[in-house]
């Protein structure tokens, strides 16, 4: 009997479940439609049919935990506290509710947490005891692996590092303060120094057609890749500020590598090539040349699933 | 037979050493001039012989561990690397040479890391699994605790919170680098923002008085209690910039308690009130409520030996 653990990804849109082996190989997968339930209760409820069913898929297997990626998850708790994207409101006993149907550790944290278990376990953290992963997406998650743990610290909401605090009068964050990483560095935050550009200078870019609201951050690399000073400036401070954000990390944890995630991510040299150069112009002595910067070896499609199940697999280690 | 430990601080004048029993008590404590030796096996030898001498003057005692807080100690390699302030330059295997003379675990790490374990060990840190320690002398010095153990980080050399760049084009910091936190927040930092203060404003202040070169921190608190403007409108400026590297550090790792030590930190209330105030104000929500800033517990006088005398005993437990 093969042993398994189960990785479920909440969205607000989208809940993806998968049934993982320790092979990184995703033996079933499925999902549910998070918005479609007004109670959480019915949620689990919808969830647990479709892991009944994908476990019939999955063969001969054993299932051992449960791991959830969730906004807002709080590790220390089982809780999914204010998410402000779901339809629960308040504090929701996530993993209590899925502990009715199963006897196995359930176990939830948000999904750059997950996202770092799942490399460490699946990925190019194998064996790494201190590393970050960054997840450039809509905005900017972050999970901080030291000594070997993922940090959850005292109140189980560590490693929020789109919330350090980058300009104390800067640009407004969805978290209601000013100067956050993540109003800079992140999908949003490279169209809004974008739209900071057009102010400041005189180039003319094919990206000044685009109404502000409909400008993205697939149009930016695009326009890169073709030359645009705009686009190429846009994501040369991108780089700047995250640069010092990663040597601000290394002048607290010292970590072995930095993985970046996600969509920015994925704009390859266009943020990578910029970021080691300005990392490597001001990084401290202690921590030069000590420090990688890779992307994610997970692919995108099952990082959110894998890491989940990371979650999982660390928890019963 | 009691079990004991040394705890030895090294500075660049002198060295203090002390014999540390499990309750704090230090049994018997002596010195050694550190600058005298040009040679670090020179160095060791006196410190050996002093050890001795306080061995016996400690009863009937089993050495357990020796634990030794140095300028730029790293803990992994157990080697004091190019220290600025004392003779021997380069990487002094610091540890092996004291191994030559005791059978006994020999560790080291810098001052502030030491101070982390010594507030851990016996003072107001016991029980807490995630705190950091601010040493505020002359630099910044800090002392980073995570799910229980201290923060080495890939290189041995994590925690080093003033090197947090916090002006990107800001002071020039000793490091080489600008903007550093260290340059802002410590006893020579809060003597440049009175410096800029006395530029920037007209109030009239007794410490225009004073050379630029003889002013001093002391200087600063006695005129801020003395209701000076300039020096209190200095301990709030050094107050909000410490806020915000004390919320980046709560986004980063979400400790339960700073601990404030050090000269900065004796000043009292003239830091403490509108740093709280500070942090309060700006935090983020998760941690709003959850993060203590209070004064070290420790008594200045005895916090370096017992600092690392503290990581002697944490190297066994």
């Amino acid at each position: 009997m093969k042993e398994v653990t189960i990785g479920i990804d909440i969205g607000g849109t989208n809940t993806k479940i998968g049934v993982v082996d320790r092979d990184a190989r995703i033996l079933a997968q499925g999902k549910v439609l998070t918005a479609t339930y007004k109670k959480a209760e019915d949620f689990v409820e919808a969830v647990h049919r479709e892991i009944q069913s994908l476990l019939r898929d999955s063969g001969d297997v054993e299932l051992k935990a449960i791991g959830i990626g969730a906004p807002n998850g709080n590790y220390c708790k089982g809780t999914i506290e204010h998410a402000p994207n779901l339809n629960w409101k308040g504090i929701v006993p996530l993993a209590k509710l899925f502990g009715k149907y199963y006897p196995v550790p359930v176990v939830l944290t948000n999904d750059a947490n997950a996202a770092a278990l799942g490399e460490m376990i699946y990925g190019g953290a194998k064996g790494m005891k201190n590393f970050i992963i960054l997840t450039l997406g809509t905005g900017l998650g972050s999970g901080i692996v030291i000594n070997g743990e993922l940090v959850y610290g005292h109140t189980g909401f560590a490693g929020e590092m789109g919330h350090l605090t980058m300009e104390p009068f800067g640009r407004e964050c969805g978290c209601g303060r000013q100067g956050c990483l993540e109003a800079y560095v992140s999908a949003t935050g490279i169209v809004k120094t974008v739209l900071e550009l057009f102010a400041e200078r005189r180039d003319p870019s094919p990206l000044r057609k685009i109404p502000a609201d409909e400008l993205t951050s697939k149009d930016i690399a695009e326009a890169a890749n073709n030359g645009d000073q705009i686009a190429l400036a846009a994501f040369e401070q991108t780089a700047e500020m995250l640069a010092t954000a990663i040597n601000n990390a290394a002048a607290f944890c010292s970590p072995e590598a930095v993985f970046l995630f996600g969509g920015l991510a994925q704009s390859g040299d266009l943020l990578l090539d910029p970021l080691s150069r300005f990392v490597d112009e001001n990084i401290m002595g202690y921590y030069r040349k000590s420090l990688k910067i890779i992307p994610s070896s997970l692919k995108e499609a099952d990082a959110a699933i894998l890491g989940a199940s990371g979650l999982a697999w660390n928890q019963i280690k």
